[in-house]
């Protein structure tokens, strides 16, 4: 078992990496763009979408109205960069919403913003897989059934990517980022032009009626709805920050250059999502949550889904089934999925740094073999793949949980700003006037982040929301509840002096349940230790077994005397214990070693035929002080045929005595 | 957590039992048919019914040949009585068919009667239990829709029960044992008082049609459906053995008494059976697997069941819905559920003894609190619930694999039985025409038994039986290869004399992460168990960690030396067990004893963020051979929240320092 697991380790993993390997890459602007930028540019493939299919509950007399949002959307948006590029400005090191908010507001802010943080990575993983795979089925459509199986199998491969430690290594993001900004773009502007020159673009669900879920809004009803579609077209802004995390990736002068390329990454969102939304109106796209509200649509609308609204566009301008069609389908499948990776760098970055503060359980704070932050890879590949499967793949489902915890480590991340800039301020150094204009546009940041994320929640909370409103806190509870306790144990075992109290006698106990050579290898071990008394204690559970036992033990002239402890209720665990509490009580300064004979077995099953008393006991004992357990273990043959240390050693190495 | 788990362990089990409280209570034999005939009494309730079930997929035609089936049912049981009366005779000490052949013939023989009476057991529970749920339901239609959960919970009833360890008392045996006796015969008298008279009792279901599997049968085919309807219609001999395993309970003198109340047995069991399947026909009783092939059926057939046969007949013998109707479906609920009840006696016998002899593993062996066996109660109480779940709580499915048990045990125990009296007859003692009586008895009950086995797995293999076909071979081989293992460690740990050799020197290795309490606690244990060497040892995974360990070490004036082994890889247990391999290879015949310090919490998930290291350690250097691991406690505060003996010291006896 053991030696197929590490064969099986190695394989997915190659071999392990040593601590000195680890180093850093600086990046030029035209390799850290499509790094940093893979995550908010993929969000163009479904943000559109998802505005569309909201409206579209409206019925088709609403749907006019989606320039409008997206307008909204694409204000945001650039309000948002700009909040982000005085990030960068303030916290080249790369700080990110945590380090502003951990810097900058009380504890418990930064803890939220943790939470919100860890909430969003899980979300990128799971949105843009699914977006990814919805894009795939799109070009292929026979995947449609098995798509929830196909996105867990992404998710299952980015795990082992990224415990293998892959190097975000700028080239391999480069041709998918290019790949899609450039297909993307030019399906915009050939789509567009064929519409100015009066030959649009119709898309294939240009003809098709859709069965409104309300009709005839007014007033309130539609102002509600038009927020609806706003709050998720702002899917949209997800993963802008991630430049202000990666400063010091950047070539010197760094701020500068991430300035400039956080500027060039706003515009090409921009310029997608507005380009891409227009588009979607003038070629009339159709698109409804469920493809049976759709009137007109081919097929059987329960076994089959609606294509994505841009492999909809590929189709209207460059026609179905041609090469650019699949090029676009591949580029934004292939994004996405390179914006679920950049999740897998960020999320165990954080957990490692949280579990360093004492916030989160040490293991997250351990490199593995690959020098990669095993356990977190795995945390968030397990509980990304477990969303996915539970909301059946449905990226409108899984966008409801995204925007609450991106928008709310966006308002947080931007109050930080503002108490960044008023402490600057009462320090009374730098450029006033850059000061005042940079807390100007952070503070107009939080408002809106703030005005979004209330209308996220008032629209979406029965939607999925809710889910993510009770994520946070307990995650946050969670959190303090870790490092309450880690800083109470350090408390507790601050040591005063190097010097602790010796036990005045030792006192060795040999537990006795047959007389074989475990039995015999624990006295001889127990006798060589040279304590001040020596008892060899069984218990009796049944009159003749115990009485078959001393006649063993006097035939074979064991030179210690044996002590029964009787058991009228059959146990073995609490008379024990009952009869070591005595010794100790006769000595209080005095150390016990129980010495208990253990089998060693080769196979797990093997472990279930025996061993289980010793078990119960060794546990229950931990809980007297003054009592250590000293497991002695007898080596069964078939121990051998388990070779634990196969993988550094040649066969026949332990076999030759080299390790023994 | 703990207290919780003993508080509920105690309300369901009451106190312990103390061992010397085991003892013995004799039953006259008008208790002991009670105790002995509810399993195969209980079988007349669905035995007419299986065959009824099977005759109607040849449609309405085949029907009329029910009575002869059920003769040849009645001829089976009286040759198997006659046959188990002579096992009486021979193992006057309670043999059961298991000690039959494992006496009489081969080890693999006798292991393979176990495997199928553990089988036997399983099914019996599994099949009274849904059958005496179908006469509940039958009674309580409502009940219908949640019959699975009905039929697991009775199981979990009948395990907390037998936890307990109700013994077997004769009155709570005797009364619906006895009412259902009184009223199923009454039923059928009066019935057949009534078709005497010229008023046949009319089953409601006497005017349905049947849609049939096949139609205008003949020869070959028409003999195969008769044969599988005798097949089913022999349930209604499982259970007949249960007195032959008995014995030693009657009243003296025994071998008479047991001999005599099997007669009655049979004689109850042969008269309800015949007087049931003659009033099902002379009643026109029509029964068919699914609901829905019967034409006529009222209601939904998909969300309702049919009646039982003798819920059907005592409608039509005593009216729908009045006292008598109750009274007989009550009493053959109860009757059902009594049934299921032997098996959870012999069950854990069986499972016990198969321990004691090293086929099973030795926790079946052990007595609970309350003297049963409870872990055989508790996997008969499993095993069977599943099964129920996964078989819908159908008997008809459940039967199938009931019957392959049921005539493979009686085969392998009449042929036991034949080598029996050949052997006495070698011996030449007794009554020599007794004997030769008795084996042809026997050779006749073997023939047949054999026969009927042949016929149930040719007619129901494809129906289930395969399963069983399946599980016989696998708990041989499972109980052969447990066997094999026990055997194998007892010679190996066999000692030559008392004496192993003594390691010639000690060395302590406390293993340092931090320099804290339990460090310090560790240490001052080691040196108080005066080893020839002390070491400190500490895995440098982190440069800056190990010199702020070494500064702190220094600090506090710690007086052993600190040594560091390095681990270029990150890993805490490689290095360390390498180190230590170093220091065996150094003194092959010294004794290395590592101290690993360990926290001790008072919560599962507090252990979470502990030890992880520590436990990988202790489970690793297990499979050192001259390498003995002493775990430290160091008990958190958090600890002694968590009262581990709660339930027999009074609340405050820790704390007042009483145990301690």
């Amino acid at each position: 078992m053991a030696s197929f697991r590490q064969v099986a380790k190695r394989l997915v993993l190659g071999p392990p990496v040593r601590s000195d390997r680890m180093g850093e890459t600086l990046l030029p602007k035209r390799l850290a763009l499509p790094v940093f930028a893979s995550d908010p540019l993929s969000s163009v493939t479904y943000a559109t979408q998802e505005i569309l299919l909201i409206l579209s509950l409206g019925g088709l007399a609403v749907l006019h109205l989606a320039p409008w949002v997206g307008l909204g959307v694409v204000l945001l948006l650039a309000v948002v960069v700009a909040s982000y590029r005085q990030v960068v400005h303030a916290y080249p090191s790369g700080g990110g919403s945590y380090e502003v908010a951990a810097r900058n507001l009380s504890r418990n802010s930064s803890l939220v913003v943790a939470a919100a943080l860890m909430v969003d990575y899980v979300m990128t993983v799971a949105v843009s897989v699914a977006a990814g795979v919805d894009n795939l089925v799109s070009a292929v459509p026979a995947l449609y059934p098995s798509r929830v199986w196909v996105a867990v199998g992404v998710v299952v491969l980015l795990v082992a990517v990224n415990l293998r430690g892959a190097r975000e290594s700028g080239r391999a993001f480069s041709v998918p980022t290019y790949l899609f900004v450039a297909s993307m773009g030019l399906t915009v502007v050939v789509g567009l032009v064929q519409a100015a020159v009066g030959h649009p673009p119709v898309a294939e669900s240009a003809g098709w009626g859709i069965r409104p879920e309300q009709t005839d809004l007014t007033g309130i009803a539609l102002l509600f709805l038009l927020l609806r579609a706003f709050a998720s077209g702002c899917t949209a802004l997800a993963g802008v920050e991630a430049i202000s995390n990666g400063v010091p990736a950047f070539r010197r002068p760094k701020e500068r250059n991430a300035g400039r390329t956080m500027l060039i990454m706003g515009g090409l969102a921009i310029g997608l999502f507005s380009g891409v939304t227009a588009l979607a109106v003038v070629a009339g796209v159709r698109v409804a949550e469920n493809p049976c509200d759709l009137i007109g649509f081919p097929g059987d609308c329960r076994s089959s889904g609606q294509r994505t609204v841009i492999a909809q566009l590929a189709a209207a301008v460059f026609g179905d089934g041609g090469v650019m069609f699949y090029v676009v389908q591949a580029a934004a499948a292939l994004i996405l999925v390179l914006a679920a990776n950049t999740a897998f760098n960020g999320f165990p970055m954080l957990g490692s740094l949280l579990a360093q503060r004492r916030y989160l359980p040490r293991q997250l704070h351990t490199r593995g073999d690959r020098l990669a932050h095993s356990n977190g890879v795995i945390v968030l590949g397990v509980v990304s793949a477990v969303l996915i499967a539970s909301f059946g793949g449905s990226v409108t489902a899984l966008i409801q949980l995204y925007i609450v915890g991106v928008f709310a480590s966006f308002t947080l991340c931007q109050l930080g700003m503002v108490r960044h800039w008023n402490h600057e301020l009462r320090r009374g150094e730098g450029d006033r006037g850059r000061v005042h204009r940079a807390r100007l546009i952070n503070a107009v940041g939080a408002v809106l982040t703030a005005t979004v994320l209330c209308v996220v929640l008032a629209t979406k909370f029965t939607h999925g929301a809710y889910l993510v409103v009770l994520a946070i806190p307990l995650l946050f509870l969670l959190m303090r509840g870790i490092h309450r306790h880690y800083r109470q144990v350090r408390r507790e075992l601050e040591p005063e002096s190097g010097e602790l109290p010796s036990p005045s006698r030792v006192h060795a106990v040999v537990l006795v349940s047959a007389v074989h050579k475990p039995t015999l290898r624990a006295l001889a071990f127990a006798r060589a230790t040279r304590p001040d008394t020596l008892t060899a204690l069984t218990v009796e559970v049944d009159e003749s077994d115990t009485h078959l036992l001393r006649s063993e033990w006097e035939r074979l002239g064991i030179d210690f005397p044996l002590e029964v402890v009787e058991s009228p209720y059959r146990e073995i665990t609490r008379p024990l214990v009952h009869r070591i509490k005595e010794l100790r009580r006769s000595g209080p300064r005095d150390l016990v070693c129980v010495y208990i004979p253990n089998y060693v077995v080769g196979h797990w099953w093997e472990g279930l035929l025996h061993n289980q008393s010793a078990l119960r006991l060794t546990w229950r004992l931990r809980f007297e002080p003054g009592v250590v357990v000293v497991s002695v273990p007898w080596q069964l043959d078939s121990s051998h045929r388990r070779d634990v240390d196969r993988e550094h050693h040649p066969p026949g190495h332990v076999r030759r005595g080299l390790s023994r």
